[in-house]
């Protein structure tokens, strides 16, 4: 009686189906080249080094990712870019539950921001923002979430300790707690126009009371130009995250605003980190990006026609343009206050494929500039 | 002429299967996460360091295993869970031999035991019984196998060298001999009733003339109580297993007894090591154990009626117990005697996921005691 | 619209591909176990110690390639028989470019000479000529490639960079220059008469202006016997190599010369160091050696019948023959000159699975011999 028929297609990605649905396998890979080319002013450069130029695989990935008798999902994905290979997603997830919809355990991002949630082949710029190290990344733990509202709001809240890149927990790690909750106050599919808002919050024990944030200036190969150091005596982090999120069709328009409380103990001072950017987006080719209301985040941009060497289609075609800032300096922390506007081009010639070129002018505050100019070619499927 | 058509179906797995039947693939992949609790007396806190309590992923995995041209059969499994990525099983296979069957060669675990040879995935258990660290486990050589008297009877015969988790043998190693027979006196299919016995014998040449064993309660984030420590001028090391396991129908009884004789050099002492185990098994939901006649071990168990969160399907309901004991202490080696007593539920949701809770009182002989309670969670294809 | 239905085929290797033809996907696995055993002379024994006899996997990798849209093709390989996992190909294609055919950018083979272009698991031999060390292996950068002349000849010219096994180039690395001609004077498919002639040449800028290349005596488990030795001030390398192959059916003969020439700064006192090799090949059982007019290289060969343990097919058996020679002396250089002379078999059973074995005489010039017993298993698809 186990032995079931299955369909086999292509969506995106490989798939396997089995004829009733219940059994569903994706299987996909992911390669990121990345080149940067950066010149720095000479303060920066006597501070951080001459900037690294050249290429660079970013993100080499295999996943493969499937559902079970239909209430059961899990993911496993390898990264392979960055020497002996690490994990990137290891999870089970029980779906149908009641009340709590969906329960997931494992290793995986933690449900806080929008950018921070978007998978990175999705993104509108090569780089997140630089206020993204503010927030949680994977780590392991476990999450109940579910969407309310007929699909017009989410939320999500689990626990996690933090996790290294093989997936190790060191025992006496703390927990932490994370939850995000989102909504679609304008909802209008066939229209392509939605208004979403969220909000995050996560309560942190860090290990041995130490915490630090530190970001580059949206290009891997620099270094990083703002950096708390580390912070001792460190009772417990409490992050925000506010998002905000129009797409009116073709156009777009994201920003969110992190912030970091580090409340140390006793009478020792107290900080506050914050960053925050806000990004524009248009298709001059007419397509528009592909909100998920399953989860609260965008997903991969599908062109109205596939670019043809031979034929006519072109693919798709977006510009984007962005400003962040990153504010790691509060009192005694001269962490450093990064700026960085950007603008940039993206070419999905089909689903799978994107060619990005994004241009950054970085102001490290009362210090000096960088221009950063970047190349990504991306297969992900 | 190569070409061949393929069919694709799920049996406890995916399969790939040509329609001719000489081409078969399976890929899958296997996460176990463990929960562990545990309590440890005063003593044992003070001799191993108080216990670590949380969640671990036991094994991430993932297989490709085959056969071509249905003569040749191959398996490469990795293991993530680990830090750096090892490997689990590396070998291929020539089938249909005269007289000897099967010729195996590569990495692969060494034809001794019961337990040893049940999957992780198919165990009774969270974890196997402490003298599972006796046996001897994965390493490379080759191997012929077979089975005689109508499948009613298996053998095994191979040489091998001790090699590491990377599949690595550091040349200068010693060969072993191993080699295990089992047969069924009793075999009756319709009735799943069935009688197993097992004899399994290595001779072994240690590396550097050391050799140590050492063994955990039973409990993966505990520490070892007890340990040989490191034995010099170690001439060869005897291995013995006896297996016995009784089946009737959805009830079962399994035992094994394993020694290891370590004979030193000229007149030094020599010394003895054993451990045993008896378990019982009991399906209230009508189940039974699945007994493999072509390898004398147990497969998957195939509920009746898988899990359904909306239907009536409950699975397949496991009451087990199990009685351990490993004896490291001989003349003047003080390894210290550990006895486990644990009784333990498996919720097999459907034939791909498992979920277990066992409770384990663990005695040191003359030091202490520890109590834990240990959850698994498993999805393995 | 992007759902496509796919067909699932083996063809030397499980393919998957969309019934329009627009996307293709192979997936596959390699594992090659060696058996060496030598003896050296006391000489030898003194410099380079006792040789390693015993068993060892070679290679054990998994790929995934495939094309997307018809335009883009991408491969990813991966190495697991040398501890943490490396990778061995990650590359994105861009066909059906005008004038230049295929762009490729990632971390691949140096486009340079015959056998290095050949894969590991279609040589004649179980290991590469000694003289293989002059040639560039697997480096990140891009290339454009593409055939002429009614796909008689092909051309390749590239830009790389240095690159350990994980890929990972460190920044400050100097460009190298790679390019590559093969013709075909003569070119009857049907009687598979083929002459193939070659020309490479690569241009190199040594990290730090240091060189070397060092050789084994053409098996794996022996240490090099012949070495450089780190060449210091060193402006550039100059390598050039020809590549002749002639095949009458199911005879052929192979033969390549390759020279390095090291070309050091100011003053300095330069070197040149060369190998080549002549090798023959002739199957017995009527097959004859696969030619790529693509890519100007030898593909896997196809038995007329494959083996079959119970019926009449037996494979295809080929007898090999080669001299070898490099020479890494010249001036104050003492690098020594290495002279191998093997006799081989190979089996292939069948298009995915071959067995080998070779006898080599390697003389290290005015210091010893030895003899090398090697034996290769190989499941290829």
């Amino acid at each position: 009686q186990e032995t079931k028929k299955f369909k086999l297609f292509w969506n995106k990605g490989y798939h396997l189906e089995s004829n009733d649905g219940n059994f569903k396998m994706k299987f996909g890979g992911i390669i990121q080249q990345h080149w940067s080319y950066s010149s720095q002013n000479e303060v920066i450069d006597n501070l951080f080094g001459k900037p690294n130029n050249g290429s660079k695989f970013r993100r080499i990935r295999l996943y493969n990712s499937g559902s079970i008798f239909n209430f059961i999902s899990y993911n496993l994905q390898l990264e392979f870019a960055e020497g002996p290979t690490t994990v990137k997603d290891i999870h089970i997830s029980i779906h149908k539950l009641p009340i709590v919809g969906k329960f997931t355990i494992g290793y995986f991002k933690e449900p806080f921001g929008l950018d921070q949630y978007n998978s990175s082949n999705d993104m509108s710029f090569i780089e997140r923002a630089s206020n993204i190290d503010i927030t949680p990344g994977r780590n392991n733990g476990f999450m109940f979430s579910n969407t309310a509202f007929n699909e017009n709001a989410t939320w999500a809240i689990g626990t996690f300790r933090d996790t290294n890149n093989f997936g190790l927990t060191s025992f006496g790690n703390k927990y932490n707690f994370t939850g995000r909750i989102t909504a679609l106050p304008i909802s209008n599919k066939e229209k392509n126009k939605f208004l979403h808002v969220g909000l995050a919050y996560s309560y942190r024990t860090p290990n041995e009371s130490k915490y630090s944030i530190k970001s580059r200036p949206e290009a891997y190969l620099l270094t990083s130009y703002i950096n708390t150091g580390i912070i001792n005596q460190v009772d417990n982090v409490q992050l925000t995250g506010i998002e905000v999120a129009l797409m009116l069709n073709y156009f777009s328009l994201q920003s969110e605003y992190i912030h970091s409380r580090v409340n140390r103990k006793d009478l020792l001072e107290n900080y506050n980190f914050f960053g925050y950017y806000i990004e524009l987006s248009y298709f001059i080719t007419g397509e528009h990006k592909n909100y998920s209301k399953k989860v609260g985040y965008f997903k991969r941009v599908s062109p109205k026609s596939n670019f043809n060497a031979t034929g006519k289609g072109i693919g798709a075609v977006e510009f984007v343009t962005r400003f962040s800032s990153a504010d790691y300096a509060d009192k005694s922390i001269e962490g450093g206050v990064l700026n960085d506007i950007t603008v940039g081009i993206n070419w999905h010639l089909n689903p799978v494929t994107k060619f990005s070129i994004d241009y950054t002018s970085a102001k490290l505050k009362a210090v000096g500039n960088s221009t950063i100019f970047q190349m990504k070619f991306q297969v992900a499927f």
